[in-house]
């Protein structure tokens, strides 16, 4: 059985067990205030190239996400994000929970458009009812989106553009972000911390066993975060697991080889769906792919492969969703591909 | 340098980590929805004597504090507490930040009496105001408490009778439950399943590297709580490493193994302090050892031990907090005690 | 200078303020628990047919909106409503800020249909991921709704038959319930109560100074209701004022009254507004009428009448509304109809 | 039968009244942006001497309290306040629902010493754990206390001092502020407003229908204050009402005018009881009166006079409150004293 499922299926990179195994009986104190979480820390302010930054390791996305959301905004404000961001669907209302409303914008194959936030501003500011609305505190986006497309660098600055011109912070979701690093051929890491003014590192789709690094590269947008992350349930005690995965992650090029290994093979795959003749639903230059699938090749595929069905597309037909993951190898795609046939 | 600052300093026991390891490459589904956490949570039913119960694995103590509480309580109604609660001083008001008060009662050594709870109940449902007060809604305590310090089986029995007869759910806050269950020759796991209404075995302080097992033998009193979990960021993508972890603890009787270690180990270090000469603050039979010390005293020990330093006792002492874990030696302790000398 | 800005702009009908005059210096206990409270809600459950209804007396409608919204939802639930609805528009955020998504249908001219409703819930129960997302908990909508407009009687059996189907209560906003009584052919106060299971029933737009009933018909949906209130900032201290002001309008059916006045006279203004060339932008039976008007049109009428531009309708036109009250006359509307010519 | 219930138990003061009545029928803009606000806020700028103020009218008192104190907080933020404190004892949770955890002082006759505030920070910000804490946000007091107990005018400098030696803004819960403000011979309006970042004016209490006014010296310290009281549900649509009634208490006097017969029935009231034989509880100069008395004498009296019995003070007495109003006459007071012979 070959497993596409999603990209949180395995454990972590053998390197960063090692690390873990290799430390497994040190002792240290807790909460994240240990060396390895500070070198760690480091290794990531050099690579994305904010030396100021405040780095808080934290475990998973929906909790970065909502711990996130909910120390940028003030109490009248909302959070603007795309009808299909990870924040709006899947995450059991913890926006909402936290108080903020998240105020939709149209989803161009997961993407929001500097020009839909720019049109959001004039027409808030221009209604008369705007003190009787929430308020406009924050853009979400995603790199890549949860439709697997990235923001060319052009889109990202207007994006970046646009809400400093209305004064709100940019932040940028990075549940999966060395796929879309490895997967762009514009946006770097230091873009990222250029443009955007907090984001976060996904850890646990990303060869950690669990883990998301939130970076913010000016920290006074962020006071006590720490305390407003434990106040959120989100802060680990062992905080040293996070530190020890980061490090290994960000020594020798880790995060980007095996994120590119990831990306590679899944345009193997979608070269293959192709030329099977299986059209792709949305054109994802990631690790996510997307493509309506006859009903009748879904359920003789589900014999071998697992997959998600993503949503009925018309009568016989449906958008399914393959994954890969930084443990995705040639073979595993050449065995897939051979079932293709 | 020896260390006794938490029970939360090391990785996790060896075994566990064997099981990490051995599983690490496999392809698993996420959220807890695979085998290993249906096995976990079988073996938990099993020694606790709950067959029926709803098993589900969280992350860490706060957050499992928070979120069984807000699952636990309606809109109008607080949760009792002893002041010394770890809900009402060291979590960051998370239960506060999920909309519910914690109304204090006194804490005896760390402990809540039943006839307190009664008072309560007494002075609240006599008083002509309580329509434009807070309901009481649960009752949280901890075992062992934040000051080491464990309930007979017959105070438990009455805190449960008490609950029951206002009708209010007991939840019992179990971060070093292990610990407590070692110490106590009265109360047995099936003891607490029976009394409880909800409670959680730790797994962060007693050999894993994170998890809260929730157990509520009667599931109904927990209606989705996946996805209130969710909610609260409380759900960790690879599920499986907490079903591992588990599964791991409760095989073979590792983890009372391990707990009474650590038992032993602080009840050697607590006879070594009181030959020395050192009054205990408390009088605790659990992993955590409380002291008051001459702060000279102090000083000179910060030298070769590391301990937390809890509060002043006086003018020239203070209230210092030895522990010990499941990773402690009788070597380890042979070596405090010398340094005692 | 005419004003049909909204139909808040006056204090009370005069027999309401009659009432608050005579009874001004009597003394009576607080928070609604007097006999004018009692009274009124008693003529209350007579009117709608509701024996064993709570009635509770509140202040304000979005007050109300988010208060009743609590009470009725589960912690991860949400609340389904039109996009054109209040509480997703108007309100701040207060349904959100209270912790609760607001899960959007489509507006059809400001109104849910049951197919929209069943729908969600199909597609909502044949969602494998529906544990990461939010419950629907209930379905709110409003009698008239924001652009005027009525259910009809088999509409609203339709959206009752479908919430019980699945199991959600049906609350209706009843911010201008009179209004929509007055100008419905076919839905009655008794099919109000019989088909919703929580309402409120306006007092602030229709004759009173403020204030809105809210009507559970079977109590037990709403426990500890006064409470909740009171935690939401919404129980009135002089409580009897709400009830005196109720007490006077549902004596000699002046609530009907004075709503059908204000129906009675928008209708005329309406056929004004035709007469004069001038196109409905919706086809609203109620005292709010909305219009597409050229903007100089819109300028040179602001010289002698004030009214809500609502929104642009293409480049040089746009949408208005105006709005009557109970105390609307037919002189008042006279001068209007030759300010037209 | 006489009534010393509450100071709630009228309706307005005849001018107050006069001034709804005579502009019933007025056609205004709603939100409290109409003129009458306008110039109602004006005299309350005038009056206390704070010229820049933000005024805000609100309804209640419990709505109130929330609002100002969300507003005033940061979301890892708690409010500090006496353990007798309003917020802390009969406002169903609203402070705590609102995400925020009340910082218990000891109650001194109701009152904070700034001694303890003092202490609160010390601890505070020498505690290493404070990370896991909530920070201390604001202060909050009421003055009078519920208690009726009043801070001299050195007390009220010395608790601003503290504050704002801490950075933390303080709150003045003014539900009876015009009885304080009659009852002392040393605080007046404009310290209040100097020493003070935020109070509120009493109108619930002290002659108008309902309304409490919202002041900040300096309005930096709300922002969008109106949005967030509209996402609690606080602003009334109907403003003009709360314009108008604070216009006609501060207007001649009449504000403090009533307030002073209100203190001086008050201590007619308590020096009959004193002449009596009765002891006070608490020894009070303003209109609520706490006295212990044996409850056969509460049974007998109780025939022909309501009050609130507060609290058992021992097996045969209880503590019981008298509370005169901005309506009780000299011959009300007289009736009294002559019941008691």
């Amino acid at each position: 059985m070959l497993h596409f499922d999603s990209d949180y299926m395995e454990g972590a990179h053998p390197k960063v067990m090692e690390r873990l195994l290799e430390t497994n009986l040190e002792k240290t104190v807790g909460y994240g205030q240990d060396d390895y979480c500070m070198k760690a820390a480091e290794k990531i302010r050099e690579h994305f190239g904010c030396p100021d930054a405040l780095v808080q390791f934290l475990v998973g996305g929906t909790q970065t996400n909502d711990t996130v959301i909910d120390a940028l905004l003030k109490k009248y404000e909302g959070v603007l994000a795309a009808e299909s961001g990870h924040i709006n669907c899947h995450e059991s209302g913890a926006v909402e929970s936290s108080g903020h409303k998240i105020l939709v914008l149209p989803s161009h194959d997961g993407k929001v458009w500097a020009s839909d936030v720019e049109d959001f501003f004039i027409s808030f500011l221009g209604d008369g009812s705007r003190d009787h609305m929430v308020y406009p505190g924050a853009l979400y986006i995603s790199f890549p989106t949860e439709w697997g497309t990235l923001y060319s660098l052009s889109e990202l600055e207007e994006l970046s553009a646009v809400c400093h011109r209305y004064c709100i912070p940019l932040f940028l979701d990075g549940a999966r972000l060395g796929y879309g690093l490895a997967a762009s051929d514009q946006v770097t890491m230091k873009d990222i911390a250029r443009l955007c003014d907090v984001f976060y590192i996904s850890g646990t789709k990303v060869g950690a066993l669990f883990g998301e690094a939130v970076v913010a590269p000016r920290p006074e947008l962020l006071p006590h975060f720490f305390t407003l992350s434990k106040q959120h349930g989100a802060i680990l005690a062992k905080g040293r697991l996070l530190g020890l995965q980061f490090d290994a992650l960000f020594t020798d090029n880790l995060y980007m080889d095996i994120s590119k290994q990831a990306v590679t093979q899944a345009l193997r795959l979608k070269e293959a769906m192709i030329a099977r003749g299986y059209k792709p639903y949305i054109d994802s230059p990631t690790n996510q792919q997307f493509f309506v699938l006859p009903n009748g090749d879904i359920e003789r595929l589900s014999g071998s492969v697992t997959f998600e069905v993503w949503a009925p597309a018309g009568q016989d037909s449906s958008i399914v969703r393959f994954v890969t993951s930084w443990n995705t190898t040639a073979e595993y795609i050449d065995k897939f591909i051979s079932l293709l046939q």
